[in-house]
């Protein structure tokens, strides 16, 4: 009998209604004679609300601890669940983490799943059980709880599909599947029937939120086809899978957009080694993340290096790197914080000139300036300022003739 | 060094402030060289509010998922009380009662703990942690998560007190210790120094509501002195222990009352083997628990027999009982929801005639009715109308001169 492993997200799940809701629609998978193992993140706003009961407490509360506040989250939401299947006359079993044999490195708050042992589960399912998973969390080697950071309960539900060998992973959300363009910005923006591995992680890399790239790095390499899908439409969502079967046509897939870019530039900056390594070891440790990178080679051995971080992380990457830039002789850090950045990908454009040509010169239309430019085999992301980025992602649509299909 | 075990109940961190207040009463305790466990109920009403969340999804729901549910409650208490003595410089871990080593039988909702694995808890404390256990749960040999039922919290600590061979047990809660009579209803009652077990277990029994008795007995079969105080204020509290050292001036001990009795009376029933079987073997089915059971002797070998039982389960009762009685061939049944109880307790009363006549003429004098009395070594019970336990409370308490000491 086929496997078949859905995740329901936050929103989906947010009250008694919606998770009524959702079980009716995992019971309608199950009555066409699949077995079913359900993954759901916690209720609503759930999280940030424990978020904000630790700060209350404690503003810089332990990663170990806030891991095991969190980690209830998800036991509430798949509890729940199981009631309802149950209310509904079905057999179901709620999951902990631990219990689904989920296991984790103990990198707490972004910890990754090391290996499922998924014979709980199977057991379960071979007694007619529904089986839901509470997302998001696994047990490392010291029997502590640990969450995986954002898009978790993704990665928990391509995991299991992994290891239990199912056909799909289906992700069902609060968008009805991966668009060519954020739709509340551009209208005209299509839901793409399938896209591949590659263009999915460029576009979640580049800001589109429909999944964590983590989720999709696993389905990758397990060859898991997974689906993102409305929770509440009964509407065909968008595929994600590998294989040579993708739609060609248009060779730009996707634009993606991030609001959330700051960028630091020391200027000065003396062009020898280990000044890399001086600037960005002390931004590591300090655990923040650093995107995009741009030295520019200049005249008598000295560099500009700019670098983007996002936005909150500003004045913290600035107390860190006033320090080093003295003593290393740069001239001057420079921060701004009203950026965005807008990207277009496409497997297509691989190999092809004047994907990035038409770009500039469509930026340039609007009166846009650019201030980076990064790309990758399958991707071109500019940086422009944050109140530009509508307009951009607007045009760039247009260019590409992205609403044709 | 002493290892002390430490429980605050779910009004004691109700809040963050009142986290805050438990955290510095915990660091006292270790300020002073001790090792501190630390067991802690869900804070304030969250147990009921995820009660009520699951009946709105499912009015029956299963016992594995909601322990599975109520569990969180205790964890999500334990991590922000760790984070609270973080936030004040201290080294503090949470542990679930998986992570602590309780283990339980599998009644869902009731279970008992069959074991206590402290090697966890040691490891830590050896690290200088104050450890905080997630009170009310353990781990079932299935490796699902059961909880304790009433009074979960207390027995978690007093078994943890045992495994640890801690000197002292100390329960912290809303009330300042064991008074000889519920100080809401007798102004004059006084606070005792001490009390033994089986007084203490009689008390809890008889309805007095400061400790469950499964905590109490877990304390005497490991002779584990159990300290009740409040949590709020610094003053002595009552310590509830075992040996001779017991005050015996008065050999009442204390007053308890119980406004939650409901009595049902089958009359006419004949007087043969198998009948009482016939009618408690499907109320025990049923998860009804019959408190007193009292067989009146008739002419012609027809008897009365009347049990009591919590009000709430009066309907569910009677229904049970009128097919079975009909069956047995008895004249009928009858229910009465407006009773309460209320019983002397002490050991001194033990083999010491006058005590029974003195209750008896006491309530005579109020001119309250009894309607059934039961009698152990160290108590006797007098079942009343509702609305006289009062005052029978307040002239027993005054009878006895237990505001004397």
């Amino acid at each position: 009998m086929a496997i078949v492993v859905q995740k329901y997200g936050g929103s989906s799940v947010a009250d008694a209604d919606k998770i009524r809701n959702v079980a009716c629609r995992i019971a309608a998978s199950f009555k066409k004679g699949k077995k079913v193992v359900v993954v759901v993140s916690a209720m609503g706003d759930t999280t940030d609300d424990l978020i904000e009961l630790a700060n209350k407490i404690n503003p810089n509360p332990m990663a170990r601890e806030m891991d095991l506040l969190l980690s209830t989250g998800e036991i509430v939401s798949s509890t729940l669940l199981a009631m309802a299947l149950h209310a509904m006359g079905f057999k179901a079993i709620a999951l902990s983490g631990q219990q689904a044999g989920i296991s984790t490195d103990s990198a707490f708050s972004r910890a990754r799943i090391t290996g499922v042992e998924p014979e709980r589960i199977i057991k379960e399912l071979d007694k007619g059980n529904i089986v839901i998973v509470a997302g998001f969390q696994g047990i490392t080697p010291d029997n502590d709880i640990a969450t995986l950071g954002r898009g978790g309960s993704d990665t928990t539900a391509v995991a299991l599909a992994a290891s239990l060998k199912a056909g799909v992973c289906e992700i069902y959300t609060d968008v009805e599947g991966v668009y060519t363009a954020d739709p509340r910005l551009v209208p005209k923006a299509r839901k793409l029937e399938v896209i591949g591995y590659e263009e999915m992680l460029e576009m979640a890399n580049s800001g589109a939120r429909v999944m964590h790239h983590r989720s999709v790095e696993l389905g990758q390499v397990f060859d898991i086809p997974i689906l993102v899908a409305s929770s509440m439409v009964e509407k065909p969502g968008t595929i994600i899978r590998g294989g040579e079967n993708m739609e060609q046509k248009n060779k730009v897939r996707g634009i993606a957009h991030d609001m959330d870019v700051a960028k630091i530039t020391i200027t000065g900056v003396p062009d020898r080694p280990g000044v890399a390594a001086a600037i960005f070891t002390p931004l590591a440790k300090a655990g923040i993340s650093v995107d995009t990178i741009v030295q520019n080679a200049g005249a008598n051995n000295i560099t500009d290096l700019t670098f983007t971080i996002i936005k909150k992380d500003t004045p913290r990457a600035m107390k860190i790197i006033g320090p080093v830039a003295r003593e290393i002789g740069a001239k001057e850090c420079i921060s701004d914080s009203k950026l965005g950045k807008v990207s277009i990908i496409g497997t297509g454009m691989q190999n092809t000139p004047g994907y990035a040509a038409k770009m500039f010169q469509t930026l340039f239309e609007q009166d846009i300036n650019i201030q980076l430019i990064t790309t990758s085999e399958i991707r071109i992301t500019c940086i422009i300022a944050e109140d530009k980025v509508k307009e951009a992602v607007k045009a760039l649509h247009k260019a590409f003739e992205l609403h044709k299909g």
